[in-house]
């Protein structure tokens, strides 16, 4: 017999661990809902076909193909292309998924509609230390709404999550693809270079301003363009006071659409007027990989780590390749798996958990007539035979969540428990 | 552009529905948690190998396969049996990625190990009313102890939940595989016929003894065991009195070994100990379709239903199979697909959720001061401009659960709400 492994690259969640993971995620859940989101769920699989659509970037390679049932030998013999095997795949993210359930049932739904999911997604790369093949999202999108309201909902309603989560002083680094682009155009890089050049400049944190430039002269970028990037770069300078306007337009060259900035400014006002303090950071070059974004584009930045706990953006275009027409759609996706680890959610206070530890020769009937009245007294009751290890049994009750314990002798009535520490 | 549905035979769910399903799942999540059983998680995926070794019984043959990566079009050339292009497949019950589980990490678990699962499964069935191909599935097990205390804690356990989602009333019909085994051997079944057999016996409640008789002869059942299963039928009737040795001894042939009816009084006195009431049906032609259970079997019967709500039954082999060493283990499922539909559980009492009706003219930071003011006072908020068809969206959002709305017109400072009915 093989491995009792669970699949490469995936994980089993023993009791400790799932406990945790539930408590995050009621949190997560309990929060968005309050701010308006509707909890809705899809099938883990789609069609193939729309998986491959081109919708997914990077991540349609990494999907799990399914298998068609029933495929024949002689079915097999005349397949030359293992993609004509497959029919259904599973989902490698909740945004495509969210589209193709938009496009059917948006009758349903209300005009502006606001939906929280929080799923497992499954994509197969080469596992690493903190990346999995299956993994949870937790998606916040609104669908039908064009205005900034849109983006400054999503972005309060995820400030109020870290907050929850005990992860207060997070700030959000944000930005606009139009922005982006208008900035290549400005510095002179071809349209059909683009999309090359963007992923150089995702690098800026990483290689800093040096590195970017030599990486697009190795990428044969124009030089002039190049040149007038490196200028710009080393004349920036985080402009002081809060985000607005001025704040905006002082990290950006002449010649940005002024519809833009007054998108980005709506975003800061309503996110101020919902909290009382904005933590905006307009970052000119932050890029995010996805390509379908259409607009604005952003990501939590925590003091805590280096990484970033989430991000999103707006995908104008995507409901309409399901739907045949255009639907305004923004997203934010925060990092589960990544904030799992940074948090601590204690049980609820005052939640009883008890362990009876008993000798064999107690009676059945006896053991669970005990068990039952804790019980209906609102405890959460395990029973252990007494082992010969008692101590660490103990302890693995109190990592489970476990308070208290007390043992049960054959006749007895009255228990006397004793707390777990 | 294919359809927008998803894949067949499987369901979106919109957020009312979404709604009532998380509330059914926790009571039920809670409740198995109250009697002492750990939830864990395990990934939606085994290895095609393990899916496939003669544990899952009919499921195997319904398994969604997935397909290896990278297969290379010189590598599909030369395979002539399509499972070879399949390394994974997607789980199509809880109890085989349970048993590997238990393999994996049984030193990390207590020695007595009581786990709740709450997740889907799929099986490629013809998709036809109230079957579907991804579905939900919350199974209890118990590893570790083979007395009938396991028994006795599923099936208390399991009517509590009832109980609690308000189906009360439930019973329970209880059987042993070994007393079925030794009735056969009394009636004189040759034992390569039994299989067979049992599948007819199944059908006792659908087509009756006659209907029995019939088409064990027409399968070529031997005849003078064919008759004395009928003479055994017609004999039979259910004793007065409630579950207990004489009960039981009723209903079976002589010859049936005693430790098979002590198992089960056992089990009875337990979950009366517990409840104050044992409402358990020995039945000794209780089948239960699956080929792993070894000892006691049970399923769950409702008065207001004609099908049952779950079952289970001891599979003290299956484990061995992972392990190389035989563990108890006895597993409870309930079938949440057909119970979702038949329970109401309300919101929680005191729960305010509101719809804020906008003009277009208010400024966003207006609303979302409102919005923010709200939810900190502990309400779920949700923003809908002004509709047309304002009625239509009011009733969406009290099938959504929410309870209230309020207009709200730029520069206004109080809001006045009314209830949505």
């Amino acid at each position: 017999m093989a491995t009792v492994n669970p699949p490469r690259g995936m994980r089993d969640f023993l009791p400790a661990d799932k406990a945790r993971r539930e408590r995050v995620l009621s949190v997560i859940r309990e929060r968005y809902r309050a701010h308006g989101f509707d909890e809705i769920e899809t099938p883990v699989m789609e069609e193939y076909g729309r998986l491959h659509a081109g919708m997914g970037g990077d991540n349609e390679k990494l999907a799990f193909n399914i298998m068609k049932r029933g495929i024949s030998a002689d079915a097999l013999a005349t397949t030359t292309d293992p993609a004509d095997l497959a029919d259904l795949g599973l989902r490698y993210d909740l945004t495509v998924p969210l589209s193709r359930f938009y496009a059917s049932h948006r009758g349903e739904l209300s005009g502006v509609f606001r939906a929280v999911q929080i799923a497992p997604v499954w994509r197969a790369e080469r596992p690493q230390k903190g990346r999995y093949r299956q993994f949870m999202q937790c998606d916040i999108d609104i669908m039908g709404d064009a205005s900034s309201r849109a983006e400054a909902e999503l972005i309060s309603a995820t400030l109020d999550v870290l907050d929850a989560l005990g992860l207060s002083g997070a700030s959000v680094r944000i930005n606009d693809r139009r922005a982006l682009d208008a900035l290549l155009d400005v510095f002179g890089f071809p349209e059909a270079e683009r999309p090359g050049v963007l992923i150089t400049i995702d690098k800026l944190d990483k290689i800093g301003p040096t590195g970017v430039a030599a990486e697009l002269r190795e990428r044969g970028a124009a030089d002039a363009a190049v040149g007038a990037l490196e200028a710009f770069l080393a004349g920036l300078e985080a402009p002081a006071g809060s985000f607005g306007p001025e704040q905006i337009r002082a990290l950006l060259p002449e010649g940005i659409p002024g519809e833009i900035v007054d998108h980005l400014v709506g975003v800061g006002e309503a996110v101020s007027a919902a909290r009382g303090d904005a933590p905006l950071v307009f970052d000119p070059f932050l890029v995010r990989g996805m390509g379908y974004y259409t607009g604005t584009i952003f990501e939590i930045a925590h003091p805590d780590v280096t990484y970033s706990l989430g991000g999103g953006g707006r995908y104008d275009g995507m409901i309409g390749r399901f739907l045949g027409q255009d639907v305004p759609a923004v997203g934010f996706s925060i990092g589960f798996e990544r904030i799992v680890d940074l948090v601590a959610i204690a049980e609820a206070e005052g939640a009883r958990a008890v362990v009876l530890v008993h000798d064999k020769d107690v009676p059945v009937a006896e053991l669970l007539a005990h068990k039952a009245r804790l019980v209906s007294d609102g405890a959460r009751v395990r029973l252990e035979r007494r082992p010969r290890n008692l101590k660490g049994v103990l302890e693995r009750a109190q990592a489970d969540g476990y308070t208290s314990f007390a043992t049960v002798a054959a006749g007895q009535h009255d228990l006397d428990f004793k707390p777990l520490r």
